[in-house]
């Protein structure tokens, strides 16, 4: 089973009204409307041997890593999170200590972003420790940035910088975005946003399908993490840094002015020709394999 | 580990601001305020070996029960449904066919509750079946039911019958008691409301806890599902039934008049002593034991 060609089956299902659900499945969160209101609903799990190993990684880092990935989901939108739920399915052996453990790492990031643990389920069975996380949140006056805003000849910017996020267990320590994409959301009018989790190379390419476009990546001006690779930077995904798009004078004035606490990059233009290119040094254009994190391949 | 520890945990952890969050963990949803609105939230798990038997009740028959623990949880409080988000963490050799059958059987009920599947998580690991179930939902002119509002001399309500819900399946065929709920609150006044899912006497226990009462149940007054026995209804659980309370006038007027499809029975009594009680017919009492079903034991 292929989860990515899965995932696509259940978008294509349809059943959804757009004058309740104006973002339904295919985007980091959906969109609800509540009488005046607007609601953002994102759900993710962590799986031990997938998203992390509780033997190396521990429980804490667990419930730590299972909340940031939902309050990422509502950065990749500009959203401002409101409250989750979370629901914890634990091997019989776990120990009670160890169960304490991935409520407080779900907490640990939770209280940093105000964002409650208002409920949820435990369950124990014969299987391996599963942990699901459920974000809500609210536009709080900015409009959702969804992944199909990206027009021709916007540039791509990110924050941060990429690869090896698994190696050096970034993965299980990065803060969620939501107060730079809030920043950046304010200053600029962004078109197109996602959250770098299955890898840049592979984001970028959800974006330019959900917009129905294409992207040229330059090689020189990806910010590849320290001690890392490029190939690592564009494929290797759970970096949660932000990928979006703008207009090229709005990028500017960004990279000029370095306005977030993480550097801003342009790494490239989005191209009306649905495909993705990367160009290095010398000039040299070859297709940007949408590899990256498949989680079923770990 | 026991569940219903953690759990008990959980709740007295705090940092729940009570002014966003009017109800937080510990009924069965949460209550969270969004400008003028409030939205209701619950999230349930369903997992192989505990919830159900993936080789003998199908793919299908697990993601029709997902949906319904979501739409009970929200039916116990009276609310409307509004939408949901799934995940479903998938063992390696789950076939595509047997994915979407999990997939048609959420839907199912998804469509039938007008509650759509807005977004969700696919995810592929070394482990069984597990499918999470996030439903919010919305007032819609209800003060939402709470467990913690049974007064003394309340007459305790429910609808259907109970006891081998397991044995007999209905566990996986259950109506969520949505509609019911609805016509219930739009008619009386109801204190206090829980959904069966933990037996009869757990989960009256439930509702005399959050509201500091008693109460006292006649034996002959409880509604056994036909084949089955006393003990049976009191302790089997997964019935997925209504158990409320209000004035005895109003429960009066309910029960002779049957405005349900489901009958309505009166069962027993709130008093303010905080113990449970059971009176057979020789008018003998004796302590209702809260048995019933704690999933880690199965």
């Amino acid at each position: 089973m292929r989860e990515l060609d899965f995932i696509e089956w259940i978008r294509s299902q349809g059943g959804i009204d757009s004058a309740v659900v104006p973002v339904g499945p295919g985007d980091d969160c959906a969109v609800v409307k509540l009488g005046g209101e607007e609601i953002l609903v994102t759900a993710d799990q962590v799986l031990d041997g997938v998203h992390f190993v509780l033997a190396e990684h521990g429980p804490e880092a667990v419930g730590r890593k299972a909340m940031a990935r939902g309050l990422s989901d509502a950065a990749a939108m500009a959203a401002m999170p409101l409250g989750a739920v979370a629901t914890i399915a634990m091997p019989k052996d776990l120990a009670r200590d160890e169960a304490e453990a991935i409520y407080r790492g779900l907490r640990s990031l939770a209280d940093e972003f105000d964002c409650p643990v208002v409920g949820g389920d435990v369950g124990v069975y014969a299987g391996p420790l599963a942990v699901t996380v459920t974000v809500f949140a609210r536009p709080g006056g900015v409009k959702p940035v969804l992944r199909s805003g990206a027009e021709v000849n916007d540039a791509i910017c990110t924050t941060g910088s990429f690869g090896g996020a698994w190696r050096s267990r970034r993965h299980l320590q990065f803060i969620p975005r939501i107060r730079e994409a809030r920043m950046l959301a304010a200053r600029c009018e962004l078109h197109a946003m996602i959250d770098v989790s299955d890898g840049l190379s592979r984001d970028l390419g959800h974006i330019c399908r959900a917009s129905g476009v294409g992207a040229e990546i330059v090689a020189d001006d990806v910010p590849v993490h320290p001690g890392e690779a490029l190939e690592a930077a564009l494929g290797d995904g759970e970096d949660y840094e932000l990928l979006f798009t703008l207009s090229a004078e709005q990028a500017a004035e960004l990279v000029g002015n370095q306005p977030l606490d993480v550097p801003i990059a342009r790494v490239g233009t989005i191209l009306a020709d649905e495909a993705l290119i990367i160009v290095d040094g010398s000039g040299s254009r070859r297709p940007l394999e949408a590899h990256g994190w498949e989680h079923e391949t770990q």
